[in-house]
């Protein structure tokens, strides 16, 4: 039996979609107990409404704040100890869950979770990790925006807990592993990066070696490593992108009665590729390298994308990620004290 | 009369593509002359073939070695001092071209470029900048790979160059400059990207502010300003989910006879979306800070898309872009010397 905490205040919709995600999951999967954390009234009334009160897994856990989207984490961590999101972590702390998953602020939950949770043996920076569509499958890409300076030694820990949820995940034990850089023959990389390469080449994992960022969709590797400004960047670039393009499209298929009827013949067509770019099944980020398994949805997903976070916070627990990123930290130390 | 010096020989395809897009460009334009640089013999029986033996506007100019694609740029500058790059950025030096566009390997360009023509006063780095389509029209990003290791002093210089550039193409004098930059509240960017910002703030440029990557297609702003490695990194991204999306697309819409069908009548529409996102009406990345204009095509442009960096290097040289560089970099002088 898996327990997870959700944080169901958080996000931009709250309860409305935390609640349904949260029931939906544990319909489907027979061994996990859901936690709700957050207003107790409005969780209740939520769980009524959906004809879910007396489900024996799923039970409320009442939190009275709500650390808000653009709460600075510096005051969720002081200002909100009975937030939801606080709460929810409290429980992976204390053992009564498995794993904790919120929808709120990154900042403050990346705050809240060091400092309740700590960091693993070994492991001087937590990174954010996720999973990305390619023409090939998906790949992980790490750090999407937890560290914006980062040393050499981060990211060739990026690379060890990365394969670790590669690993735990999707079963690869010895996933590739690609440094993102550019391409230029004479300016290949900064001085971070070079040496990176260098100590990513010298260690037992199976470093592919530079790759560019039409790799990553590309899908030349199955795991992606980059620092933090670099990693984000590259994610929100491709979300504008890709919105951009979603755009384009719609106008053009509304554009005039024929390409009206033109959408309505290729919509089996439309339908099944907007299912294979549905970025809400790629929804659930982890944050890697701390005592506890925690994953960030995004802010604005629905019910469904929810889910899937969830998804992942489960698997995760379930399959021992914390004990895999441990073993692989042990079997390939890296030196973080320079 | 604005003469344009075209490197026949560099990209992927060489003088099968260059010389048709150099002829098709003077025939659009009255007032323009091409000095196709390259082997003389095939540049010669490409313009027999093509019926512009006797074009007075399109001339030859000999040059007995070619720059490959992977020659790493010090070998190209110091060993091939009779190549088409070379030549034709010599032409640029002479005042007997008014402008330079190669689809060559950039390093090789960017080396060459720099030690022909020398800096503008006052520039200590040169960039890479190009337009990008958005929501709301289009877009100047730099720098895109120049330079991975930027002082918050560079940056301030690629505002200032960049917004001579949308100056003079799209004839916007004061446009919005977005830094780039990465949205959690916690770890607002890293320390370059902090001064960088300040600085900005204290120019007279029209600075709006940090933007984050989704906002670069959504047009936030008309420019928007980032180091070398992450704008290299965002490009190369996006151009990698363009692909994959495009390849998904065409999966779906060739799944069975009934998607065939589908696309057969949606075909209108998805030519016009095609020419909305068409990547080859934006080729032609500007070389900033030289003493000369120089544009850089995709090495892999086709006629169509190579003949729009002739465009953008003829648009440049006409519309007085390096003046309008030196004038902005006059009015608003960085210190770099720090």
């Amino acid at each position: 039996m898996v327990s997870i905490a959700i944080d169901c205040m958080g996000g931009d919709h709250g309860p409305s979609v935390t609640v349904p995600a949260a029931i939906s999951f544990a319909a489907r999967e027979s061994d996990v107990r859901m936690i709700l954390v957050g207003g107790e009234a409005v969780l209740a009334a939520e769980l009524a409404r959906l004809g879910q009160s007396s489900n024996p897994r799923i039970s409320i856990r009442a939190a009275s704040e709500v650390v808000l989207m653009h709460d600075p984490p510096a005051t969720a961590l002081r200002n909100k100890r009975d937030s939801s999101m606080r709460v929810a972590i409290d429980l992976v702390k204390s053992g009564e869950a498995d794993c904790a998953v919120s929808a709120g602020n990154t900042g403050a939950l990346m705050a809240i979770s060091r400092f309740v949770l700590k960091m693993l043996p070994g492991v001087e920076r937590p990174a954010i990790a996720s999973f990305l569509p390619t023409q090939r499958g998906r790949t992980v890409m790490l750090d999407l925006g937890a560290n914006v300076n980062c040393r050499p030694e981060h990211l060739v820990q990026f690379a060890i807990m990365g394969s670790a949820l590669v690993g735990a995940i999707d079963h690869n034990d010895r996933p590739s592993i690609g440094l993102l850089n550019i391409g230029e023959e004479e300016i290949k990389g900064n001085d971070v990066v070079k040496e990176a390469a260098e100590m990513l080449r010298a260690s037992s994992l199976n470093f592919y070696g530079n790759v560019e960022g039409d790799d990553i969709y590309k899908g030349t590797t199955d795991l992606v490593v980059c620092d933090g400004f670099v990693g984000n960047v590259a994610l929100k670039t491709s979300e504008g992108l890709a919105q951009m393009l979603a755009a384009y499209l719609r106008e053009e298929f509304t554009r005039n009665p024929l390409s009206k009827l033109a959408a309505l013949l290729a919509l089996p067509v439309i339908k099944r590729f907007k299912h294979r770019v549905d970025h809400r099944r790629y929804n659930g980020a982890s944050l890697l390298g701390l005592r506890g398994v925690v994953v960030k949805s995004h802010g604005s997903a629905d019910a469904f994308g929810f889910e899937f976070a969830i998804q992942r916070a489960s698997d995760e627990a379930r399959n021992g990620l914390l004990d895999l990123i441990s073993a692989r930290l042990h079997a390939q130390p890296v030196d973080t004290a320079s």
